[in-house]
């Protein structure tokens, strides 16, 4: 076989791993907890039909493959919970190692190519990242409102780490940071998210 | 709420009953069985991999969207095994039913084009919807070349069911259907697949 098409082959059997990387969310209806593959599989079909109330016009093609692709590092770096701060200070060197040793069984064109798509997520200022974000937000937000705010619940969240992490969405969807502000006030009066101070 | 925007995210919301939909195929390493929104996950990203194998130019977001979709009318039809022939002449009644059902919790305009690029796929005329269904064909090739061909093997499938459903592979692309081939003849030869007369 070509050498090409069998580093693209053994890149897209590598990555199967993402089906075994549990997140913190549950599924609706009070299900087993989600995994990489299946909130990337949710984020990119929602950036499809939501796409009317990006911000900014938008590339979907690159929205979508930014979904699909933006957690694969964690095959090696394990998910960090949104609101683990420990975590997230070592997150940044956990995931460029696992992000240049994944991308690098692909063809160099194309390690090149994901990297770059990779990074300008992360970086969340081009029109495509930040909508991509805002569905990073807003998948787990339907999930979890769904549930009445169990996931919030089990882990004590505050208003203040919410807040924080879905305040990002307005970036990419003023639309959707009005409906998510909604759906925080109403789990802060329901006792689902702490009102801190 | 917004009633379009409400409308889109009771659909967002109901698709993640997709996750709950579990394939024949098996995850690497031997690992459960894989779930619907797994499966599309997969096919779209190895679609915008695999891309420059289609026979014929395509737009890789109209491929990624029908490989993200195709299998959302299972939420209500279950899943039928591509081996399975009394499950395949109701099939088509069947998703008919679940299509008008799904779909039609979007607003108009997102069921029409939802339904069309749902149908699409199904006709498989179209460059996009062939390496599209290439894509459904290839994704669990790899998966099930992993392991040993222990899908094929378990089921006893002959090698008139498994080329019959991967020879389609050939109209989305001939150098996967090259690979395909190979693949096929290994696992006969290991006996994996059973040599029909």
């Amino acid at each position: 076989m070509d050498e090409r098409l069998a580093k693209q082959l053994d890149f897209a059997l590598t990555i199967d791993k993402e089906k075994n990387i549990l997140r913190q969310t549950h599924l609706s209806g009070h299900g087993r907890r989600e995994n990489d593959a299946e909130h990337a599989w949710h984020m990119a079909v929602m950036a499809y039909l939501l796409r009317e109330y990006s911000n900014e016009p938008v590339d979907i093609s690159r929205v979508m493959i930014m979904c699909l692709i933006h957690d694969i590092v964690e095959i090696e770096a394990g998910d960090t919970y949104a609101y683990d701060e420990a975590g997230h200070s070592s997150k940044k060197d956990r995931e460029d190692a696992a992000k240049e040793k994944i991308f690098s069984l692909l063809p160099e064109d194309q390690k090149t190519e994901m990297i770059a798509l990779f990074d300008e997520f992360e970086e969340g200022k081009t029109a495509e990242a930040k909508f991509a974000k805002s569905m990073d937000n807003m998948q787990p937000l339907i999930l979890n409102n769904s549930n009445g705010g169990s996931d919030w619940r089990d882990h004590r969240n505050t208003y203040a780490q919410v807040f924080g992490r879905h305040s990002g969405t307005r970036a990419g969807s003023e639309t959707l940071f009005e409906y998510t502000e909604q759906v925080i006030k109403r789990h802060m009066a329901e006792g689902n998210i702490i009102v801190s101070e």
